[in-house]
């Protein structure tokens, strides 16, 4: 059975509302199309770009006559946006999200949604640095994952429409628990966010050290240049988990630095062979799965 | 006074190596090219390909002509190289190197060599993931910095002759203490390499997490593909700079960490906003000096 929406309700017309709004139109599975925000100007530019019929800033009022409900804002904007929908929210509307943390994002929804059975938490694993509704491309999920969160809760027929959603803009649906998937996006992604601030912030302390980094230390140090409040947000949304990988990681560190310490040539290799084996490792079965694209 | 070479030998006949001759080649100063190494294929294929006239295995017997001698091989191999070309060397040869860490390869020096005034340290900060000669290319160094660290033993017109030699080959001359070079690499090479072998076994370790990992994962994680041999030696090399540059970025990890602990978003995003300040930054410096090619 392909997906039909009558009408999709696209709260955060940014880069992943907007893509999926463009994505599911493009697919001819949508009938109306209705952006949320505050910024009049950005939901101007997505209606005369085609990528949502019209606009509206009253989250209530939008939601009304939703038969799918998308979250595209930022995870701390989760429980403003649940608690503003509540009570207009049609009993048969669905809910998605496309949020960087799970647990948080249900724990908003369990304190505002009376009924959380037809809210299916997503997490597509796809951006650019590019932000706005004039970012937004049809093709961004295409071969990308998109992992759901479903729990015990969640009803069977909204998990099947949902990942059918995903699954008609491009995505790969992988399915998860929430608290699964805050781990491995800890590791894969939170993780070597905060170490990359981190590691800029130690290196620029040291005067004029900074002139002399190559073209490695710009590559290693990009994700440095992120959104600080996006991350600041995505780590307090995620902050067990986080913790525990940075405790992994200052393990690793302390084991190198034995090894330096006791002039270790042996564990230093160890160490580093095995990264270098996971890493390209990794990289050949991305590259398998994606194709050259990554 | 422009350079004139009359017989130059290229001790470690790789990219580094085959790339200095090649550009002094190009440049018209140099009359003989020999090179050194264990490889007679790798050898035979840089004779082939105009990179070098001719080669020798012995290094005792390629130097005792030479009045520049480069040595461009591993850190951890200068030691040995020193030794077999201190009986042959002419009195009034140059010697001048391509390593990683500068304290090390002085300290090997002056253990082998009788004079050390004849040595001027060199560190091109330039490379690429490809090794062997057929790698080399001329333009290696252009528009890089090329670190020079000379002592109170270094005799001036040695430092004026190596000085245009890796002006010649198109590198930026700087000129600081080996003591200080070793820091600054430390900072801005040493520990990133470091860093991404210690957050690749840290994720890796997450048994299927890493089939989640994206694009940001790949570019951070790159150098962590980098050679572990070669990584082994130049952080055994630099070990007393390298400990101390993991004790700032656990400092920093450590900061992190109590921020997330306690939920200080505050603290969380002036740390980030500074680390992004900062890369941002370099980043435009780095583009204004070089041009897009970084």
């Amino acid at each position: 059975m392909s997906l039909s929406i009558k009408h999709l309700v696209v709260i955060g017309t940014g880069l992943i509302g907007g893509s999926v709004a463009l994505a599911l139109r493009r697919a001819g599975c949508v009938e109306r199309i209705t952006g949320v925000g505050r910024n009049a100007r950005n939901l101007k530019e997505a209606v005369s770009l085609g990528v949502i019929d019209d606009y509206e800033h009253d989250i209530g009022k939008a939601v009304a006559t939703a038969d799918i409900v998308l979250l595209a804002v930022p995870v701390a904007a989760c429980k403003q946006v649940f608690s503003a929908l509540a009570k207009s929210l049609p009993s048969d509307a669905l809910i998605t999200d496309a949020g960087s943390t799970k647990q948080s994002v249900m724990a908003s929804a369990q304190k505002y949604l009376t009924d959380v059975s037809h809210f299916v938490p997503a997490h597509p694993i796809a951006g650019t640095e590019h932000s706005g509704a004039a970012a937004a491309f049809a093709e961004l999920f295409e071969k990308r994952m998109c992992i759901l969160t479903p729990n015990a809760q969640t009803d069977a027929a909204a998990l099947a429409r949902v990942r059918s959603l995903w699954e008609t803009v491009g995505s790969q649906v992988k399915i998860m628990s929430a608290i699964e998937h805050d781990d491995v996006l800890a590791s894969v992604s939170h993780l070597p966010h905060l170490a990359a601030f981190a590691i800029v912030n130690a290196v620029s302390k040291d005067n004029h050290a900074f002139r002399f980094a190559a073209g490695g230390f710009r590559d290693f140090t990009r994700i440095a240049s992120s959104s600080p409040e996006m991350w600041r947000d995505i780590a307090l949304c995620n902050s067990p988990a986080l913790m525990n990988k940075i405790d992994h990681l200052q393990a690793e560190l302390n084991i190198l630095r034995e090894a330096l310490k006791h002039a270790d040539g042996a564990v230093l290799l160890e160490k580093f062979k095995s990264a270098k084996l996971a890493r390209d490792g990794w990289l050949n079965d991305m590259k398998q799965t994606n194709g050259e694209t990554l």
